[in-house]
């Protein structure tokens, strides 16, 4: 373990991050990441092509805050609801500054009528910092396996 | 950290209570709680219109072995089985007698022939406090949501 | 906690051992094990009738190898893609050497369109033994719940 972050403030930050988009408050969203950072959601197969283009890409929170609004204005209709389970974070490399893990989650998309579905999974591969204090997200790059896309670009991952 | 309540034994409390289930070991399932407890069962939609009555409610150990007793006299056939997938405990407040956490959760259900169906997801909104020594729920509340709540009341959650 | 195995090496252990096979790296999957060891794959169904005899069942890491050598043989094609969600380890018993523990797991299957599917849920029932300073896996018995047991023999669970 890096005496920067350790695996327990890992676990707790992803598990704020989903009950963040789960539960809806998705203007607080933003602030689970660095001022400079790098949000990218993307999909196995084209990490597997080397494609480098994302399907949603943002590097300041400042365009998070943006994707954010955009999105409270096009849903005029009470967005879809969504269930994050998330596994423990694995650590692949550590240093002073923060570590870089990969964590693997899985999306359940509740439908109006209670009928869940899966909707996602997925990695999350990541650079956490130490923010002044506080663990936040330097680089989260979503490799989705597969599921509905277009759908995908609606919220948060 | 709470000095009561460590993050390691909120996962390992959360993991046993997943297992007496999932193992069909109901008897002990009551054992988890405070002898004074609360055991609620609802869904988002209720939260979220302010709904206080729960589909299932109880507030004494005993209560919950009624409950157990009940459900194995009317299941003349074998019960159908489950199996929990849960996050890791998201703490939200302690204090020296315990800690409020939230955790997500995801059931599947397995039928007769092998079939998995996804039964329910949703959170469990804890109080988890130092009950002589021991770990223990002093309030559960289960907020399923979606599902098919009908079904739901069979099993404890 | 033992002196030997802490909870979060554990957890790592398991994250890393579903990451080597989601990544399709199954070629590291054998060293995850001692070299005298147990892999065996069964069913909820056969544990609680008794039946000692798994699906799949290894008792040397050379056996391991054997079996990634054969599955690489047999699949022309690039490999069906899975996905892990692990719950955290329950310890069930610890001394010296090690642990035992059970954990819950739910694997997605990912078609070819991206499609998603229940593939399988159990739990491991796990001996884990510090093997020269290394958390290794010296017995892992998978008990599936249900799912397709032709489909499982396909790829290490």
């Amino acid at each position: 373990m890096t005496e920067a972050i350790g695996f327990q403030e890992l676990a707790n930050l992803n598990d704020r991050y989903a009950r963040c988009i789960d539960e809806n408050q998705l203007e607080e969203w933003p602030d689970f990441f660095s001022e400079h950072c790098l949000y990218k959601v993307t999909t196995a197969d084209n990490v597997r092509r080397g494609y480098q283009a994302g399907l949603i890409y943002a590097d300041t929170r400042a365009m998070l805050h943006d994707r954010i609004a955009s999105l409270r204005q096009a849903n005029v209709y009470e967005p879809q609801r969504y269930r994050h389970v998330i596994s423990a974070p694995a650590i692949t490399a550590e240093d002073a500054d923060g570590v870089d893990c990969e964590t693997a989650f899985l999306i359940i998309r509740i439908m109006r009528d209670g009928t869940l579905s899966l909707f996602a999974t997925g990695k999350y591969v990541d650079r956490i910092v130490n923010d002044n204090g506080k663990a936040r997200i330097n680089r989260r790059v979503v490799v989705c396996d597969g599921g509905n896309v277009d759908t995908l670009l609606a919220i948060p991952l």
